[in-house]
């Protein structure tokens, strides 16, 4: 038996998710966590690597004992949850658990991942979104806002999104495809919402990044297609920072 | 010139409102803020006190100079908000400044104030409401929220809300009018809104506490009317802890 575990975690305290030399991260507290319920080390397996900071409102990862194909336990699958949540600090909890195959892999077998990135754009910052959201404080209008979502459609479909990679990743095929790529505001929280097969590297901070400098009028919304045919970092916005980006959901 | 703040804060590092012996509070961050931006020592007058822990979306407070009725600066009122905001922690902003009148008093010119009670319902704790809702573990189904809505239209009118205060409490005059009081639930969060011309100590916590006893079947919804009457603080449910409460609005 091999169990996926769906879990979401406030990044704000972490340096990511993937085990690292220096620094504590999400895998480290699982890693802890699981050995504490199960009683002998295991390997956790997750969906993606989030960079520090990032958050997660669904992220996914197996669990199985350490070298082994399976996980040897009596407490119910249903139970694992808040088993396993018990071992964990206040910033991570694990909501959903189930059985999946042995062959089963959590990062090759993704069919699409959703992200939401958060913008609260007002002159003053906000305690509530303090960490959890990107505080843009130049006023961004209604028309600026309708540029925005021009902007953001012009990322769907499958396409080579290179000029949307963080410059240093070494990754080869650089063609993902998206499926949707949405905004809307709801009082001075503007969200952005992104769904795609698979994701470059920074590849959804620089599409916020991007549409920002197209609201502030910095891009034209009808040149990211020209961007896009580019194939290189320096064509494409800034990068949105880290805080105001979710993984939102993963679905196999 | 009186300069009315509105603001916004995540109470959870702070000993309540009101300035204290031991323990930082947000009164005394507003006061060494405004002292920072005006350059002298000024007096902060607030529009109630909330307790440990609990937040707020909208609290109004007054600044002057200390001792005076008035505050002397070159600062544009519009401009006041970032500025002072600059001065003060992550988890206090102020997102609003008017002048008003020499006679307005924050506390005593209060038309009404609305609060709002987050409950997280789910088994599993959540990282992103964590200090931020009550969590309540024991599901609340249809049923159960039905019967804490019929119990919540009990607390509208105008009544002595006696057997809703903290019982060391010392507030002689304990009737008060509530103009609204309803519930509503987006996924696992329930939200608890309230709206009254005065509030006695603890009222919204025991108000709560005694919603979630309705729904787990400790109180019929048919008894509050009769909790009402006993005028007594054990005739009621338990306290909600304090970090559900948000100070939703206040309105002169």
């Amino acid at each position: 038996m091999k169990i996926l575990l769906h879990l979401s975690y406030l990044g704000t305290n972490y340096c990511g998710y993937q085990v690292q030399p220096n620094g504590v991260t999400i895998q480290q507290k699982l890693n802890e966590a699981a050995k504490q319920l199960f009683g002998y080390d295991c390997d956790i397996v997750g969906c993606s690597r989030t960079d520090s900071g990032v958050h997660a409102n669904e992220f996914c990862a197996t669990v199985t004992k350490k070298k082994e194909n399976a996980l040897y336990t009596n407490i119910p699958t249903d139970k694992i949850p808040q088993a396993i949540t018990h071992w964990l600090p206040d910033d991570i909890c694990v909501f959903a658990a189930e059985e999946v195959a042995d062959d089963f892999h959590p990062r090759y077998d993704v069919k699409y991942k959703e992200y939401v990135y958060k913008i609260w754009n007002s002159p003053v910052r906000d305690p509530f979104t303090q960490g959890r959201a990107w505080h843009c404080p130049k006023r961004i209008d209604d028309e600026g806002l309708e540029r925005m979502k021009r902007a953001a459609a012009c990322y769907i479909g499958k396409k080579d999104f290179c000029s949307f990679m963080a410059s240093d990743s070494k990754v080869e095929d650089t063609v993902r495809e998206v499926f949707d790529s949405e905004l809307e505001r709801e009082g001075e929280l503007i969200t952005f919402r992104v769904r795609a097969d698979g994701f470059l590297y920074n590849m959804v901070r620089i599409f916020v990044g991007t549409l920002v400098d197209v609201a502030y009028g910095k891009i034209e919304p009808e040149d990211i297609p020209k961007i896009i045919e580019q194939r290189d970092r320096r064509a494409a916005g800034s990068t949105a920072p880290p805080h105001g980006l979710y993984l939102n959901k993963v679905s196999y």
